[in-house]
């Protein structure tokens, strides 16, 4: 069976890394979204792309689920002695990662390029692709205006009230043609318990047409999200966070939905496919047992 | 009496930090070489006027002279890993430097702007300047063609023999107005034991006229260098390395020239004026005596 996962950082990783220990590589296809991308200090920093490819290859720090294990931080802690900026924490091993990408992107090589030699580099086996080559900002409109979604999200620690998004650069970035190759050939698209506002829309935004079956696994159990800013956003958008809510959110696309356990006795509430079981991935046994789950699922419902 | 120094890297700062300890700081300006700078990894990296500046400061790494003390290398080792370059060993610390300066050139200022704000962060007093804010970039000609200083020097490890120096943009570059201004209010200049051709050659060219009263140190102490490649220089131009190369490569400009008590059989053979002392600098105590023993020497002759 032929995935293809819809990820943006921290959750969306976890369930990357879990069907990453699942499927043959060569049936896994990662797309992740780069509209947290943004230039700072000069380079291009795509976090949600690290964290995945971090993550896979077994680099990234356990206790954060963002940036490297055994990380140092002299590097920024120079950068703040001079007076730089220092609001956006950069270890010394990740800004490797983001000065040798913008020194490659400089020499003229795409994203998708890039991140696949640094995949051959980690010994990452299944294909991560970001969404485009094109750039794809994210912006967060609030009510103190329109941020950059680093600016709202890490400077701003997600204060600001949100009223919508806009996906700059969405319209008309093409999706990467290693993301195209992959949906022709998936038998499946599993969107990853992640952000659906500001990780999995701006990759739908960017695919615009899935003719394949999506099953969505919930970032938000029992109305909370493990990390992250959705459920918060949910409640200012005016919607009552729930795994409900998500389902509804990407309705017109669902062939399935995987709900946590705790959200049980929503069940009856759902009108398509769902799956209840324990979504919180803890340890990398949790993942993979995740995993096998939704590709059980999506066997069954495809049946 | 207020002193202007011409200095290259290790020898350079060692001398300015022994003048740094002696003199008040309002009468002391450090005119660095710039021509060994260049940009690797998407960054400007101007190697003297950070060990300069890190000497001064007290961060300098004690037993390479170059670097900061207590470094780590986490970014370059991901680089490496990465396949990015990794011929030039740069330390986490560092890296902050050079991307916090890169960021600031790319705003707008100059590049003694930025060294002036970087020596305030540090807690730097005397007054620290590139010799020009436009980039001047030696060239080593050798018998592999003419390779840009920093390959010549760390990644072919001075291996190529040199047949001469070439200083791109040195006929156009203006000293910086601070270094100008210094100029003027200078009782006396002292040519640090720094490089002839490839430290002080660059700022001479740049400063163009120089007015004033000049002293040198010799970096050559019994036909050998402390660190560098000065002498094999020398030899590979078909100059007997030794003080007295050196002197005779000042000669027009100088108004007394010192070199180390092992070279003391070579007094005789010199024309101008001449201290003879210990040159070598293994302490801060060393380089505060010998800044002293400069200043007095400098006192005398003028009488």
């Amino acid at each position: 069976m032929k995935i293809v996962a819809l990820a943006g950082g921290v959750g969306g990783a976890k369930l990357a890394h879990g069907l990453a220990q699942t499927l043959p590589p060569q049936d896994l296809t990662v797309i992740v979204n780069t509209g947290d991308d943004f230039e700072h200090l000069g380079l291009t920093i795509c976090p949600d792309l690290d964290t995945v490819c971090y993550t896979l290859a077994g680099l990234a720090n356990s206790s954060t689920g963002w940036g490297r294990e055994n990380e140092t931080w002299n590097t920024i802690t120079n950068i703040e002695k001079l007076g730089g900026p220092n609001w956006f924490r950069l270890g010394d091993q990740d800004f490797g990662t983001h000065i040798e990408r913008t020194r490659r992107l400089k020499e003229g090589k795409s994203l998708s390029q890039i991140t696949q030699e640094f995949c051959t580099a980690w010994g990452i086996q299944p294909t991560v692709l970001p969404m485009s080559d094109s750039p794809v900002r994210t912006i967060v409109c609030t009510d103190e205006g329109e941020l950059a979604f680093q600016e709202y999200f890490v400077h701003r620690q997600c204060h600001p009230r949100v009223s919508g998004f806009r996906f700059e650069g969405a319209a008309t970035a093409q999706p990467t043609h290693g993301a195209r190759t992959a949906l022709e050939a998936a038998d499946a698209i599993i969107i990853c318990p992640s952000n659906p506002w500001v990780s999995i829309d701006p990759i739908l935004r960017v695919l615009k047409e899935i003719n394949k079956p999506v099953v969505a696994v919930s970032p938000i159990i029992g109305g909370k999200t493990v990390k992250g800013p959705a459920a918060k956003m949910y409640a200012e958008l005016g919607i009552e966070p729930s795994a409900l809510a998500v389902a509804e959110h990407y309705q017109r696309l669902l062939a399935g939905f995987i709900l946590d356990n705790k959200d049980k006795q929503l069940s009856d509430k759902f009108r398509g496919k769902i799956l209840v079981t324990d979504t919180l991935m803890n340890s990398n046994a949790d993942r993979a047992r995740l995993a096998r789950d939704v590709l059980h699922f999506i066997g069954s419902i495809q049946i």
